[in-house]
């Protein structure tokens, strides 16, 4: 590579670094969601809003697929849960047209503590709270004979900044491969509320609870680093050479090596001939 | 294929046609096991003992890979499970010499149902049963800084007929590429207690279940056609031909197609030059 556009890569703004064809992005992701959704016989989706970016544009995104009238946004608080929260998630759904329900997870996420010891450290009890609301989401998709909407966006998935079988969870996720930059750029061309779109990201797992503050870097460095990384293939040593924080790069990099098993079906030992997730693959995989 | 062979396929004993080295598939089953669990620097797994056999045989072979003192056995009755089931799961840890810790799940689930509606089919309160052993099961994962061994059999797998994000949840699956038929003949290669190996497998989902009489053909039949489909990659209308019920081939194969999206990760849309499930794969996935 070129010294000039070597330098680029620390300095170009990363709403440059990571620009998209807005508008033809939003009508592939509509039109990849309405094929995938219609293509399994059933024609609704349920998702969980929690008031903050990333499911609120995936619900856009559903509504705007199939209709706002086939999808139903689920808003699951736990007791800790905010009040802006729950109001930002009712606005969402209100802008969009779709119908909303509520199902307060703190019975049962309460039952499960119980159980398991009382007072559970902040990320245990974080889980199991993420784990219940999709409980709840999948029993009310068998409900509606509705697919459940994922709202993982692509940074979160290669660092697994996510619950596994939590919030992870879905039939299909239609912002999976957006970084969270792109995700808060979409969002705003699909005239999101700015409250929504401006919100520092939480998982609203404890109190105070921000991604930023968790994770020890910000999303705009985790994309850049991501993308140089992940998409563009560069080394590790050649973004320390180009003046990346050698520390931070580790960093992120440790996290998306660590969760991969966050991202794969789970292991089998290989005895037969055809062992499932490895050399079996029923042909919808590349076809029908 | 000559005329003998072929007739052989729809007469040979299953026990010939599903024959395995159980001493040597004991042995491999044990050492990826255990390597498996190592690598990732853990070295404890958690297991739910159903007292069913799928369940005994993975907690023997993890006995086997890393000592019966690691391996943590749980119980996690709902109020519809039965004494029997219990006891039996009881005597299976027992006999392994691992420990067992109980947790119900009555508290959680009854929460759950009451939030969704009160009564609901059977189906969907069995799913969320499912859902609520994983919830406990990564907890205690968390908790003792160990790994969820997985319980499924290839014949599930294969059929779907598993809880997404329930039972099919874990970190890896020692009895994944075996038919409930080798499952049975390895789990008495074994020496699991009889009561164990000899019931009629039920998930115990709701009274009086199981699972020939819920799938409405026997485990012998779906192996036998699983394993000429899959494994041998004979075509439905060659075993039709050959004498096989075309209804059941047909209904086999249906549930193996319609579960594909049980073994596979959530679907992402295609937008950048590396997707995580599509063309993104972490070395790891195939050395380290």
């Amino acid at each position: 590579m070129s010294g000039g556009a070597a330098k680029d890569l620390l300095r170009v703004p990363l709403h440059e670094l990571l620009a998209l064809d807005l508008p033809r992005v939003r009508k592939l992701l509509a039109s990849w969601t309405r094929s995938e959704t219609l293509r399994t016989g059933l024609g609704r989706l349920v998702v969980g809003l929690s008031g903050g970016v990333d499911s609120a544009l995936a619900a856009a995104i559903a509504a705007e697929a199939i209709g706002p009238e086939n999808v139903l946004a689920v808003r699951l608080p736990y007791r800790t849960s905010s009040r802006e929260s729950l109001d930002d998630a009712a606005e969402v759904a209100r802008r969009l047209g779709i119908r909303t329900e509520d199902h307060d997870i703190s019975p049962a996420v309460d039952a499960f503590l119980r159980s398991l010891g009382g007072d559970l450290p902040s990320v245990r009890s974080g889980n199991v709270q993420a784990r219940a609301r999709m409980i709840v989401l999948y029993d009310l998709s068998a409900r509606d004979r509705a697919l459940v909407l994922g709202t993982s966006n692509k940074t979160e998935i290669l660092l697994g900044y996510s619950t596994l079988w939590g919030d992870s969870a879905c039939a299909l996720d239609p912002i999976g491969d957006l970084f969270k930059t792109q995700v808060w750029m979409l969002a705003e061309e699909m005239g999101l509320p700015e409250r929504v779109v401006r919100k520092a990201p939480s998982a609203e797992l404890w109190a105070g609870q921000t991604d930023e503050g968790e994770m020890g870097f910000s999303y705009a460095d985790a994309d850049r680093v991501l993308h140089l990384l992940v998409d563009l293939r560069h080394r590790r040593e050649d973004l320390v050479a180009l003046g990346f924080d050698a520390a931070l790069v580790e960093r992120i990099w440790g996290m998306v090596v660590r969760s991969q098993f966050k991202r794969r079906p789970p292991l089998l030992p290989k005895i037969s001939p055809r062992t499932p997730g490895f050399d079996f693959r029923y042909p919808r995989d590349w076809g029908t």
